[in-house]
């Protein structure tokens, strides 16, 4: 994207070893690093060789940062419905982060109590792309969609149980919804809507130098 | 329930001559006739052997009153999103109405423009049950559950396409909403969604009476 | 919903101390306090800053009580098929309680052996609401409301295996039901059909003192 | 099975001239035959060549009979929910007649109506085996299951809308009957069912002639 | 069924002290006692309330014979795929067994290898009711059912990977063969194959007496 | 959006009459007017109250323009694979432009021959927003975003048969793409994805005008 | 593959006249075409622009063969179940016929009187690339595939109701089978099928030349 | 297959002490023996009684080589999309390599950086067969389809998560490519897809040899 962008591991599915082989191929360059769905043990083994790395339990992920990434001007919210969520959000949130996106949350603005959402409409309206993060049913995403006119990058989360289908029912809403300007990712991608944004977000700034 | 309470007939899957088979029986009796997921043609039949028969062609029902059934004292209100919901919105309607329910309609509130809905909170207050019809992701029902402590019944429609999956996505929001209180009936099930109402509003009923 | 009504925290997906944090908020107020989903070993956790906390293992619910709450005079039955159904029809059960609602409970009467329904058919006749419990085939519901007029909420549980699919071939037969009146909830979803039920009950005490 | 045996034609997806082909060749022999699925046009082009066969509508059946078969000893009962499920019951019934079995019909027993069902217990209790179709939710064969210690023989019909899926929640609920003692067949194949209890009435014969 | 027939306790979902409840209670009686999906450790237990319990490893059962229980004249096959079938046919052999049954295993005897099968066609030429287990793909029960004129009772098992879908390619390969005589019971169901097989059989034995 | 954005009309599930009063209102006012999911039939009529109507039948909308809409200076590109996608490229296509975006289209560069895609990677280089339609296994999304860095929106269609499963095959593909970058509509919406391209474009232009 | 093969046209979902537009411009050169899911609506039209078009109604192909094509040493067998299989077994015998393959065919012999199958081994034994074509169970593919050591492709076919999920039954078995050795091509794809077996063929004959 | 072609046993689903017991068996005779799906544990135990078996742990593979079996001239490519898919993808190699292939590996090759692919097509052009593994979304299935004209074998793998649904993204991908010339096998397995390319190549040598 822009200098700094980081190297990106997606660490599921790997032994410790193998992060720690191809992380010790990118530490010979200058990018900053980005691990994702990392866990604590991981964390332990990749300090040892990056003293500098960064742990974020919630988002599972760790950051190791090489060189400061200056923030965009346009700004991306991230927007979420309830605690459950919010390993999902972060995830997104410190991802567009790395990716050196100026990044603003509003968490905890769920459907069930709506008024939080709308008490809060300067968040919405002050963004240019919006990431919203919802489970059980993801209404969300709909109702954030038909507050604005920007592009709503919606994420189901696997919260929920039951009929929820490890997030197909948030999944099927948010494809379905009834407001337009939605594009939607997998289950539980945090990173991939942190990136969709970033790759919008980049067309931005060079529009803002363009004209 | 009460005086006044129709029989009912299931069309679907019926040939002409067997609803004219049954109804000949019925109108032996001095009940009320409703008849569910009627056609037209099957109206033109039913005509002939009780001209007083009204056909409500978006709702596809055929009623038969032969004694008049005064309104309940409780309110039941039936909301939906789009105007391709109405004709399970009016199936639903229509025979609460028949049932001898108090109804009001609040229609074309769907959530991608919420304030619609959110200026029309008087119609949610008065009721004393609540009907929300919804196709696409179906969000209504939970935006309407986040704002009043009544009973909800969720009717998903099949009205959408691809993913919709015939009326699944609706259905699975309104299993899975984060707000509490709703009570799901089959995809386009209007009918079931009204005689649900009805055995609350037979208990308000009751309790009005027994204090 | 009344005076003592409660507030309620959902344990599931949320870390221990997440939970403290969330009750040491709500225990500076006055209120009831229920959390659901909630294993004993958060319980010995919460014991410690609410030691009148008490703990209802099978249901996996905790409550603290600070006020007292007066009992509604409408009647909840809670019915169910098996004993491996009985974690969520007490789920329900004491969830109606802490809502302040005077619970009866029909268990152990599924359709297997559908005598033991049909010899208790007081319990059904003196409820004003109903809630059926069950898994496998989830039968006992199309049974229940087909006996009575009166509303059905019904409670999907994931006992079962292999072409159960987790509790959806109970859901898909509450959803079909060829017996009217029956309100759907969530598989497993105890706490959803008490709320439900708290809802349609709130109405019926209104309407007692209202006439 | 016995003198009489029909030979059989499944008609579906097999063009009236291939039909035709087949059957005359089959009537060289002197075998009785049956021919399922077959469409009225379908009948009135065989009877050119098989001048006394016999159509049945409803079961979409033909039957040519040059044969008279000896009823068997052992009965067989068909017992059905809705008038619906008619098509697939008399599938069934007549079928179950062409293989020379002693039938008897319980139709309308849903357990919408359960004291209807209660009410015939004669019926049951006097078969050897037992069929029972039923469509929506098909709980039905739980309730029969329950009843009785006899092979019973379950058929979902794809009798239903919306989140029935064509039968679907039907077949499920037969498989994951809490009631053991059920064999399922595929929906709406009354023929598969009708030749199921067959072969178990051909052991019944069998077992009384050896003693 | 008959003298000695054995009570059933299906222990899944059941804590141990629940099922040692339910046992000591029928402990009382003279029944013989059949235990479903125990674990080992269950069984420890068990044995300290009942010492002549006997465990079946394999099959997950456990056994507590009051009264010996003279077998049938009527005879059933078990026909198994492959190995890893095992469980569950087992558990189909054992509990006809212990429904007082006489019953022969036919093991190893898969499609991939079809002349096992076909060199011992006497096993199942000389049986009243076959049941069938097969896991993988399930084209065992098809190819059983092409061979014999006999109720065959399909029982799929979760035995796969992949696009199995726990059972499911099994299931529906039963529910949908081209061979006819085919009952289904659900997936890795050893239990229910042989409740259905012990009904048909109490029949044969019945219809012996009768002539 | 900007002067001369449209208003918009969902013609699928409305009868002909509906959508006449629907536009009849719309035509009092200034805007451009789009119909989706129109018919031929629907045209015709529609072409009586607004004799400027222009149909784009493979597309299925009608256009009413009635100010002149600027294009923005920012470019949409709209690849699609197959011939059979064109309805639902065209629907994008034609939709973006009525919404006042500068549209180019890559058509017909199915991955089944990859070398047509590789050999126009300048249209992929000069578009800020790229839209992919495709049907069968829709891994051209995958593709495309592979070669880009710019937000790539996915349309899946239903084109297929089989285990296409109405487009499911296409939209699964989509969702879990291992190239990152991609938002999914829903399958067959080719409106959705150019009214998310407007809301991105929409930020672009404003991007331009602040710097 | 070799001199002669034709070029393809694939016409569900294309109008007459893009058909037509396609073939004008393919009769230009002097390759052989094939166009597969025609119509013979769409033949009568084709014949217009090329009187030697040819017309194979059963598996609706329409051939043109400009050079004759020599066939191939290597043998390809296509087996078949049932009557109604014959449309996609035919799409591939005379897709492989027009692809220069040397075709037999062993038709009917399903399952269900497996002895036909056995009675033909030499058909088995003599082929160098076997297709099967079954639906209902497609229990087929396994029972071939256990009986040689050659590849297999395995072609599911839609032919069933009920659970077979228009041949999704069918699918899961021949992806799923015990006996190894089997490819799997989509439901129906009897073009893929032969498509499949000539590259197979393809490298036969180059290495009979290399040896 | 030829001299040297190794006996195989599929280990999940059973306990060591059956895996050895077979084992046993079969070191009586002079084959080599393939073990799949085995664990490191496994290996311990059966190296006590096999002390030449070699362990491959990621693609859990036994090895033991009793003779020495010679290469193929035909040549068998595997090629692999990310890290993740390696264990499928060497089981697939190493199981052909068994089996007496002469195997080449083309790894890392995913869409996602299409042109690693593109840089290799040496690779697919020397081959005589292609296994191609692929999780996610399987696109590469079809991109490597697309460029060589050779049968293509395709592993879907169980790599990925939420809308994945263990390989059912992949595995739909894979079935429904517009590349013609594939043969897909179940989700993860690599063996059978080794498999299937021996019966092949078994074909080839044959080929050569008959010229
Ligand atoms: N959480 C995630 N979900 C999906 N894709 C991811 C995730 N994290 C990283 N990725 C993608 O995976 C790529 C790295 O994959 P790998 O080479 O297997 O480590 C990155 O470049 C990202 O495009
Ligand atoms: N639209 C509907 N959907 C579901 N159930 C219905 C509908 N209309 C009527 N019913 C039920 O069907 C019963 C009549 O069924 P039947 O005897 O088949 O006509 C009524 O008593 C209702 O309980
Ligand atoms: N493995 C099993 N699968 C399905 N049903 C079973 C099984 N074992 C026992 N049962 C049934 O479960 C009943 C006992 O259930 P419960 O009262 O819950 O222990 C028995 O009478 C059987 O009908
Ligand atoms: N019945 C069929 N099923 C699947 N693919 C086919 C079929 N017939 C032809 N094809 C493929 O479709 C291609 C032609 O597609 P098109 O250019 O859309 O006509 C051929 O080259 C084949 O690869
Ligand atoms: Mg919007
Ligand atoms: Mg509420
Ligand atoms: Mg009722
Ligand atoms: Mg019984
Ligand atoms: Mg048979
Ligand atoms: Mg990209
Ligand atoms: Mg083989
Ligand atoms: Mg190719």
């Amino acid at each position: 994207l822009r200098n700094g962008f980081p190297e990106v591991i997606y660490c599921a599915g790997k032994t410790a070893s193998e992060v720690e082989a191809i992380m010790t191929e990118m530490l010979k360059q200058d990018n900053n690093i980005l691990a994702t769905r990392a866990s604590k043990e991981l964390y332990q083994q990749v300090k040892k060789i990056a003293p500098t790395a960064v742990y974020y339990e919630r988002a599972r992920l760790i950051m190791i940062e090489k060189e400061v990434i200056a923030k965009t001007k346009s700004k991306l919210l991230v927007v979420s419905g309830g605690t459950s969520d919010l390993a999902v959000a972060e995830e997104a949130a410190l991802t567009a982060s790395a990716l050196g996106i100026k990044v603003e949350r509003l968490y905890d603005v769920g459907v069930a109590g709506i008024h939080r959402l709308l008490g809060n409409l300067d968040y919405l309206n002050e963004a240019n792309v919006i990431i919203t993060v919802a489970g059980m049913e993801g209404a969300l995403a709909s109702v954030v969609a038909g507050l604005v006119d920007k592009p709503v990058i919606a994420v189901p989360t696997s919260v929920g149980y039951g009929s929820n289908f490890g997030g197909l029912a948030a999944l099927l809403t948010m494809l379905n919804s009834c407001a337009s300007g939605i594009g939607v990712v997998n289950i539980d991608n945090g990173f991939g809507a942190a990136y969709l944004a970033s790759t919008i977000i980049l067309q931005l700034e060079k529009a803002r130098k363009e004209g």
